[in-house]
């Protein structure tokens, strides 16, 4: 962690503004993809990351890294793509902006784990620019986030997650705000057809347009700050026992996954809509999933506790004594 | 077959232009569903559907009939709802209509059986009408449809299914044409970030205004014809024998049917904005459902031949000389 953070000081000083952002940043999420799918692949030796790299018909392209069948991870996505070239319609549209033309870069990422004891985990980091002149865009912008999708979700998890981002947010705090981006994930990964969070949250951002040199600083430390955040909960759950009961839960939640990406999230209906890679796009949905007609969990079971967490609350605040018993 | 279409000839002499269209169509469908649901009772002894009556807050309400785990049906539903009241913003903006009375009504149904040699099936009758005199309403519509969705596609069997739905709308030329629902079910069931259809289609038809009785006698007809659509088909290949390899085929073509749902479907996304009733909108999703990355089967495997299927085709014009080897 130190030596992160002194590595980001240190670029501080050296703004490199013969070398456009765009550029920077596809390096960066390179670099990440690497770093965080090499640690994936240490910890879970039963299943290797399968890479796949693809080229965009209209400018660019992406790397996609895929992992299946795992002990610890059932199925992990870590996504890169550069793409470029005239701004499709569909785009223009939805940014409100001209024709003219553009450069997207991010990583995007989504682990399920196999154990329901073990949270699935999403996040992403993005930039996009617009204009002629990648040195000097009219138009550039930064947005990601991370969150906590866990099936029985513990508190101390929780909190660790959130403590994470927050100290990322708050060593950045020029262009980056914890309560506001942690706002912004609660209220955009929500089910209003089952008035229920997605997860637990963490954060969330988007057309993030001043300071873009801090704003690339605030990303590079979120991006490197994303395996401390998550396997530290793996590492605490991954050897705790479950059964058949715990899976069916774990695969009905799941759905509520599936829900949200296919129903809600912007980004994949913008790939899909857009003519995407569609394989890299649902990459995102979970292994295995079960639909069941109106499950209740019987009442005062674990699996009927721990629905208090999926609603937006301030966890950071909260101790031991405010949540269900058998999930501090 | 026989014997309905003569009660239809009868009923036609018989307009009842004293009776609501909104409550005669409500009428049928509640009889159709206790039709459909008892035949498929008997067909499947190993479980039984359950029934949930629920009421909607702004008027109205419905029956939603769920069976599931059973060894023939893995889930099915069969719901019905007649709902009323002030026209939801959502819905005015939708069809383009001004705000006022509202009454709609109609049967859905999705059958998901077990095995994968046993097509996953749909249909659905609607009726809709705009103003405050149902019996002179200021506008009126049908729409409606069947199409079915085989994991293991057969010529004989994708054939009596279209037979089935083009003889119903032969006997009822004035208001139905098989030519053009058959183009609508394609061109509406298609999931464009496939490039693939959902299923082999079947009918598929909306805002029928024209000749409200002679719509309503070919949407009877139609709701009539479901179970010789369909249980030919169920019982000539139930007991094909089948094992992990078709079962796993079976689930990962399941995820297209929730991509189509959730990304495409008019009706789930409508019931899903306009505050509809979750769990009885979303019965239409398969039990179990896989998603794997970039599933190609294998050159020449049986997979890999059904999937000419899964393309429009006119099907009542081809021969078994048309079709890939082990699919007539």
């Amino acid at each position: 962690m130190g030596d992160t953070f002194d590595r980001v000081e240190t670029l501080r000083e050296d703004p490199r503004d013969d070398i456009p952002m765009a550029h920077r940043m596809k390096r960066f999420v390179e670099a990440l993809q690497i770093r965080i799918t090499k640690k994936m692949d240490d910890i879970d030796d039963t299943t290797a990351f399968e890479v796949d790299q693809w080229d965009r018909d209209e400018g660019g392209g992406g790397i996609t890294a895929v992992m299946e069948n795992g002990e610890v991870f059932e199925k992990a996505g870590v996504n890169t793509s550069a793409v470029h070239g005239p701004l499709p319609d569909r785009m223009a549209q939805a940014f409100d902006v001209d024709a003219k033309p553009f450069f997207a870069t991010g990583l995007s990422l989504v682990v399920h784990p196999r154990s329901p004891y073990v949270p699935t985990v999403h996040a992403n980091f993005r930039y996009f620019a617009l204009g002629d002149d990648l040195l000097d865009p009219d138009d550039q912008w930064f947005g990601g986030g991370a969150d906590l999708t866990p099936y029985y979700p513990r508190l101390e998890d929780v909190q660790h997650f959130h403590r994470v981002w927050k100290e990322v947010c708050d060593r950045h705090d020029a262009v980056a705000d914890y309560e506001e981006f942690k706002t912004e994930c609660d209220e955009y990964f929500y089910l209003d057809h089952r008035n229920e969070a997605r997860g637990v949250g963490g954060i969330f951002y988007d057309y993030l347009r001043e300071d873009p040199e801090g704003t690339f600083f605030f990303t590079r430390e979120a991006g490197r700050s994303f395996l401390r955040s998550y396997l530290p909960i793996v590492e605490r759950r991954r050897e705790e026992e479950w059964g058949e009961r715990e899976r069916r839960f774990q695969l009905i939640r799941r759905g509520r996954y599936v829900e949200f990406n296919l129903v809600y999230d912007r980004g994949t209906k913008f790939g899909l809509e857009t003519d995407g890679r569609t394989e890299s796009i649902l990459m995102s949905l979970p292994p295995h999933v079960r639909w069941t007609y109106d499950h209740q969990p019987e009442p005062d079971s674990p699996e009927a506790r721990v629905l208090w967490y999926f609603e937006p609350r301030d966890w950071l605040d909260l101790s031991s004594a405010d949540v269900p018993t058998g999930t501090e």
